[in-house]
């Protein structure tokens, strides 16, 4: 990427955290940043994070071949370590300033490697990982451009999300106490059976969001333990997770306090015992209304069909909304696949996305 | 257990699939078995198994002690191995001539020790273990005597159950396949999420057993795994184990029939293929009726509360039915507590069962 960067004739460096860095124009003066991450997971898909540096350095390169005035530098960054091994976003992170010593010293993968041992493995360390951080006086905006890594534009046949924000999200570790008894001796009616309970539980997800939630709101249970998981014997005990998303935190708050509710009213019922511990609440991202006003017009001025919409997914700039103004465009994944081998973008949509992030940046930069 | 029965004057023998036996009376006239079993699990109870094998023996001491005069001979035995740790009941399959040399050669238990490897190392073979049958013309009839494992005679305030057959019993391992998506970026209502396809028949199995199924029917779900598992990723895949009992076996087709039916209406509602493996399918077991209502005149006689009820756990005594006329008794469990530390029976429900026993054996031996 450092090679592409400097090909173009841009300043190119990587900063302590691995972020690399491609910058057009003054050096001092305050820069619109277009990033995205290069990482992707494993036996991931070739857009996931790679397509919003490329079209970044596209928008680079038709501003030289065309010679456009720009009337401040444009920086591209091609964040590093996005998709959390470590349980973060390092990159984006060590950039707005969001990372401390004490969490870079204990960061560990789920393997238990620390992330201090694996930065050094690449000629970094934690301390020239902090100083990363750029000031915020240093940003004029971050633009970003991303797959959806979901279906609803393909599903509604639109080629642009115009991204109003990330929603907000709260994970729960639940436990559902009951009894473990013999499959064959205990009668239906004299059962404490833990996963019964988390089954009446998941069978009100969908009455809860109606009567508390939006369009934009997301409850899933992905993990479940029983103890003791055996055929023969009714489960004692039901370990899950919730998560639960909304674009407003008053929902996300509605939302929570229901399922407390339900979980209480059905222990109750299947004589069990709950306990749930929040393991994170994070509250939602909006981006800056002016951005996103303006990409609408520029969606609007090239006649491509869009929608705004919410990221349910996290992105790099959701670290940047409260220093500098934001904006996060969408283009369409093809069966809503990421993560994944399969995972494509149409051509055509890189194309549109790519347009519209460059009308974008130069509205913001003329 | 053997210096017990030789103590008591009884011919004691262990047989080739470790059972232990102590006969009073004629060697070669066919006798009544009272049989239950030696073993228990870890961390089990010391009722379990054990209580019906000392029961028979203070019956002989009994019979003994008062000169009571019996028409052929009392066979007690300790059987080996009904827990189950190789897949079956080992003792009470050698007994009644259930096993295979192609089963035994190949049996192994959850960590992969072979049971033969097991039995040389107590000094026992396969083959001898085959030798250990015994005719049906040698055997008068079959009794146990077996703590209830249930909750059912403590919460009925009895003190006798007298069994009337084991449930039938069959396992379904189960696989609902959906997509594993992001539980952010994925609507709800553009998920194919495998664990609400399994929520949704959970809570299903209440109706199904009011519509299909008798007092007498079981169905639980007892282990569930969902892949991938993580909280934040729509579950792709729930697979999960359906264990059904009743004493009829068109009942239990009807159960199963129903299950596959509302699986199947499911599956399409959430847009989920459905697959299913019938792991097992044992008909229900019934005892002898003369041997039941025999024991229901006895314990009417004692004056004793008692209840009529079929087992929903197996017992060595089920290997009998075909071949001798069979009858169980079962007394209270403390709380329905059993395979555990705290499993529990009142010794004066102790003092009721063996009095049972005692009075049943000598009306088929007089």
């Amino acid at each position: 990427m450092m090679e592409k960067f400097k090909s173009c004739g841009l300043t190119t460096h990587m900063d302590g955290a691995g972020n690399v860095c491609g910058r057009f124009g003054d050096p001092d003066k305050p820069a619109i940043l277009i990033g995205s991450h290069l990482d992707s997971v494993p036996a991931g898909g070739m857009f996931d994070g790679t397509l919003g540096v490329i079209a970044g350095l596209e928008c680079i390169r038709v501003i030289q071949e065309n010679n456009i005035d720009v009337n401040c530098p444009i920086e591209i960054i091609g964040t590093s370590e996005e998709e959390g091994r470590f349980g973060g976003m390092l990159g984006a992170q060590a950039l707005s300033g969001h990372l401390t010593l004490d969490w870079l010293e204990k960061a560990r993968d789920p393997k238990g490697e620390y992330l201090k041992d694996a930065l050094e493995k690449c000629g970094l360390n934690i301390h020239e990982t902090l100083r990363a951080r750029r000031d915020p006086s240093s940003m004029k905006a971050f633009l970003e451009l991303h797959i959806e890594q979901g279906p609803v534009l393909e599903n509604s046949h639109k080629c642009i999300g115009v991204v109003d924000g990330i929603s907000g999200v709260f994970k729960w570790l639940v436990k559902l106490k009951g009894k473990a008894d013999h499959a064959g001796t205990a009668p239906m009616d004299m059962r404490s059976d833990a996963f019964m309970g988390l089954a009446d539980f998941a069978h009100e997800i969908s009455r809860i969001i109606d009567e508390e939630g939006t369009d934009k709101s997301r409850l899933t249970i992905g993990r479940v333990d029983l103890k003791p998981g055996y055929a023969h014997t009714i489960p004692g005990e039901a370990h899950f997770t919730i998560v639960g998303r909304d674009m407003q935190e008053d929902i996300m708050h509605q939302l929570a306090n229901s399922c407390r509710k339900v979980l209480s009213s059905i222990a109750r019922k299947h004589k069990l015992y709950f306990e749930y511990e929040q393991m994170s609440w994070l509250e939602p991202k909006y981006f800056s209304p002016e951005v996103v006003d303006l990409i609408e017009e520029e969606v609007k001025a090239l006649d491509y069909s869009y929608m705004k919409m919410p990221s349910g997914a996290g992105h790099d700039i959701q670290f940047f909304t409260d220093l500098t103004p934001t904006g996060l465009i969408f283009i369409p994944s093809v069966g809503g696949v990421s993560h994944a081998p399969d995972e494509w973008s149409h051509w055509d949509d890189v194309e549109k996305g790519t347009q519209v992030l460059l009308n974008t940046l130069l509205r913001l930069a003329r």
